[in-house]
Order: structure tokens, then sequence, then C-alpha cells
């Protein structure tokens, strides 16, 4: 794989509107899930934990019973990059 | 269940060596469990998932790539209860 770039501002904010309900939090994409209780949120970041690892792209992510808080960026391109969209999609996905 | 009560500040400071590693921040019992890699800190996480919902107390957590970061407090007491001391060493347990 590609080292991985930076995007431009222009180009996230350009792009955000292809990854519902994300937004740019201190530098990098930050995405608020709710679920009806631990269950699902928990059931949720298992999905969500096999993508990441397979992707080897992991999420920063905050936890309390219904509720899940992302925020994603790319350490090895010192900023938001290609990665952290595609997983911002497929988190997406997942939560539907 | 009775309805937990908090402990004074005297009976936390004279319990936390019971639990190995845990301080108090922000009011809360907090631990900064670190593992090899992520697939370890998420089993772990999983794990401790499914003993939180068996006790229906759920822990505040973050977690990145190898690090997961645990906050434990009884909203329904408005502070650490016994609870959050027993929830504590399972997960102590869970980690070794």
């Amino acid at each position: 794989m590609a080292k991985p770039t930076p995007l431009t501002d222009d180009e996230i904010q350009r792009r955000l509107p292809e990854i519902e309900g994300w937004c740019i939090d201190e530098g990098k994409l930050f995405k608020e899930y709710k679920f009806k209780d631990f269950i699902e949120a928990f059931g949720f970041m298992t999905r969500a934990a096999i993508i990441a690892q397979a992707m080897d792209h992991h999420p920063e992510w905050f936890n309390v019973y219904n509720k899940v808080r992302i925020h994603l960026t790319t350490h090895s391109a010192g900023g938001i990059s290609e990665h952290d969209f595609e997983l911002a999609q497929r988190l997406n996905k997942l939560a539907r």
C-alpha cells in the first residue's frame, strides 16, 4: 500500500457530504453514533473493529452506554487521508 | 438490586489498593490498560463488554490501537460505588 498522503482542507470540505453526519473536530473526522442500548452500540463496535483491523486503519473511539464517538485521522500521513473517508463510509454503512 | 450508595472519599482511598493500577480521575475510577496490539485490546474490550452488560454496569471507555482507557462511576449513586470496585476488579482479572 502506498504511503497515504493528507488531503487538503479544500478536498476535505468538498468530500464531507459523501460521509453523512461526519464533521471536523480537532483536525480529525468526527462522528457520534447513537444506538438503542449498549448491546447495539458494542455490536456496532465489534463489527467496526473487524473492518478496521482488516484495513489496518484504527479509529480513536469512545463509548459510554449507547453512544460511540469516533475520531479518524491517519498518523502516517499527518492528517486526514483517503483511508479515513473510506473507513467513515464503511462505518456509516455498518450503522444503518 | 438495592440502589447503590456512593462511597466516601476515605473509603475510596482505603480501598484503592484492592484494584491495582486504578486511580481517581475527574471523580471517577480510572485506569489505562496497554496491550500488544489492537486485536488484544479489542479482545479485552469484548470480554469486558459481556461482563459489564451482565452486571448492568457500563464503563466509559476510550480505545486507540493497543490502549484502553476506562473511567468508572455509578450515575445512579452520584459517585463511585461498590459496583465500580467490583467491575474494576473483574477488569484487572480479565487483563491478566
